[in-house]
């Protein structure tokens, strides 16, 4: 059994994937970024106007207030006027300010005497004119590789003319649910079996990292069956996540069955609470989680080691979920030795321990929108103390 | 100009839908619950044991340690079991606890004298066995109306055998992008034009929000094709997102054709920065965002008022984004009036606001997590002071 950020540090150091693709930005959804970026072009490429306004130039506003207008510019327009002395040209917000113009007055801010005339009683030189490249010039570092591809980031790449971009594959992925117990779905409910829920919650929280599953195994507690399953599973996914079967009973064949299918083991077994028996293994570049059969340790194990994992595999430079200290709104007693990983709702100000956190029930999971990490060998949390959150993606 | 919380409140009052669809629970991603959910079974509907042990009567215990092995229960097993007086039944984790059993002693406990006999030296009464409806009775209340159906909720409504469940309908949405100015990505970057990147953003946060785009058009700053486009748009959609022209300059044609259109303007302009001109409209059943056309007051508008009202048609019980009040690791200071919109890093123990906050900049939008608000009559924010942060989606 080893530490939580022992097994953290031995999957970090473990995963990698070096399959690069190329897509157009609009299907980047749950991507990351594979290579720096650096701008294309200046933005703005050409002197915009900030305001609905009047461009002049400032040394004939010191002589007088009083301006003609010479001509209008609208967004978009692509004319080559030159501003011709003691004039003014209408102007509107995204438009080219036209050479020598060297300042945008307000509409607001001026008086309209006729059609074509206008005062400008106040105006600071050189203000609502964007530079050429004021966000960024040419050849700029723009996005580190490992961004996370958000709409903001999306929306700087298409502003820069951006329209593919390189990011790292996202894996293929097979479930392997064990049990005899399960029950599948829509089956009538016998006495000593449960309906089976993890391949639910998995397909489910995958969908929301916009990762999709190949194929889902399930097997009673067999041996061979189990063999056999992860076998064929191996040929098809770069990630095999098992659930059950991989604790120390007479009938849980995960390991013995990894084992013989040539699964280094890199660990099993955990000083946590709920997920003891996670395991983490490696088949060449494909990588296995064994996770406890109860829903609440597999969706622990899923957001503490494989959303990581899966994130790491997809070249994000962060991958954990959002971790926020923040004070927590009720006491927590344990007993010292296991990390405790608990149901939580963060508030504005806090963060609020569910009752239910035994590992059978999905009471308070279904509502939880944080986990809250208790360090090992801690043993009391007092209200109002920090604790560390980690936000579930939603 | 009407401050942000009455423009909210606006909204709040305006949105509703009553389509009501059933969906399987494999199909629940990006939904909230559109009714109650009472327990369809007890969960477990039998007694089950929480370990790998042995199944005993405890006042066999008080009487000798030493437990003949009297049969053998795996989890799934639908045996009829009685338990005889001084005997010990193995038993695994999950597994149905037989008739006249009262405590599961764990294996870890236990001497094993043979195959046939084991020696207990300790039990508790009681331990180890999950009653009947510990987790929930049957008709108990378990998931309120507006519940997003995250992985957790899943997992519990999988556990409980419920198939299918009520959502809400997603909204049909259509994009119209306004301004001469814009070019089509791929096209040559001509002088005076920019590249339309709002139809990016807005088509990736709303498939981040599981929510897909019916259609997008363009027009020029031009009335007649401005009034034609939202009027086939109008058709097609129970949301319209119209970016640019809805300002106040001589080619802003939003306004005008939207109320030749016949919808009902709820408020345009609110007293924020990114955004003011924001507009929210009506007709019937249909909802009218018309957003300013810098990018980055795209998102924040996005972020801030169509999220929630997109999440209130959808029937969430929480519309807006996540806040948490945390303190600011640098001081900000702006005039009194409106209410400031910042990009943001939420760190572990603090919140960084960034820099280019202009609205034509994307660059800080591209790498935030949050957005920080500043209330319209603050002026200045103290380093460390506490401020309200809303988590982008992730």
């Amino acid at each position: 059994m080893i530490p939580v950020c022992e097994g953290k540090k031995l999957i970090q150091e473990t995963i990698s994937n070096n399959t690069i693709i190329e897509i157009e930005i609009d299907k980047a959804v749950g991507y990351a970024l594979a290579n720096d970026i650096l701008a294309p072009i200046h933005f703005p490429s050409f002197r915009q106007s900030a305001m609905d306004g009047y461009a002049i130039r400032y040394e004939d506003f010191l002589k007088s207030n009083c301006f003609i207008i010479q001509d209008e510019i609208q967004a978009g327009d692509n004319k080559n006027i030159d501003l011709e002395k003691g004039k003014a040209i209408r102007i509107f917000t995204g438009a080219k300010v036209p050479d020598g113009a060297d300042t945008v007055v307000q509409q607001e801010h001026i008086e309209i005497t006729n059609s074509k005339n206008i005062n400008i009683p106040l105006a600071t030189f050189n203000s609502n004119i964007r530079a050429i490249g004021s966000q960024c010039k040419y050849n700029d570092f723009i996005l580190k590789k490992g961004t996370s591809l958000q709409a903001g980031t999306i929306s700087l790449l298409a502003n820069l003319g951006i329209e593919k971009i390189n990011v790292f594959q996202k894996p293929q992925i097979c479930i392997l649910n064990t049990g005899k117990e399960l029950l599948k779905l829509g089956e009538p409910l016998q006495d000593g079996k449960v309906f089976e829920s993890n391949s639910f919650s998995l397909v489910h929280v995958l969908k929301q990292m916009h990762v999709e599953v190949t194929e889902i195994y399930r097997v009673d507690d067999d041996l061979e069956k189990t063999r056999t399953a992860i076998e064929k599973a191996l040929t098809q996914c770069n990630f095999l996540f098992i659930t059950g079967g991989v604790s120390v009973g007479d009938y849980d064949f995960v390991l013995e069955s990894l084992q013989q299918n040539k699964v280094e083991i890199i660990f099993h077994k955990l000083k946590q609470k709920p997920g003891k028996p996670l395991l983490f293994g490696q088949k060449e570049n494909k990588y296995i989680f064994g996770l406890p059969g109860n829903p609440a340790s597999v969706l622990t194990c899923f957001y503490q080691y494989v959303y990581p994992a899966l994130r790491q595999y997809m070249g994000f430079s962060s991958v954990d979920l959002l971790k926020i200290n923040l004070p927590i709104s009720n006491s927590y007693c344990k007993k010292a030795g296991l990390t405790h990983f608990l149901k939580a709702i963060i508030h504005e100000n806090s963060v609020e321990i569910l009752d239910h956190q035994e590992s059978y029930k999905m009471n308070s999971f279904a509502v939880a929108n944080a986990l809250v990490e208790i360090d090992a060998e801690k043993e009391i949390v007092e209200k109002g103390e920090l604790v560390r959150a980690y936000l579930l993606p939603f």
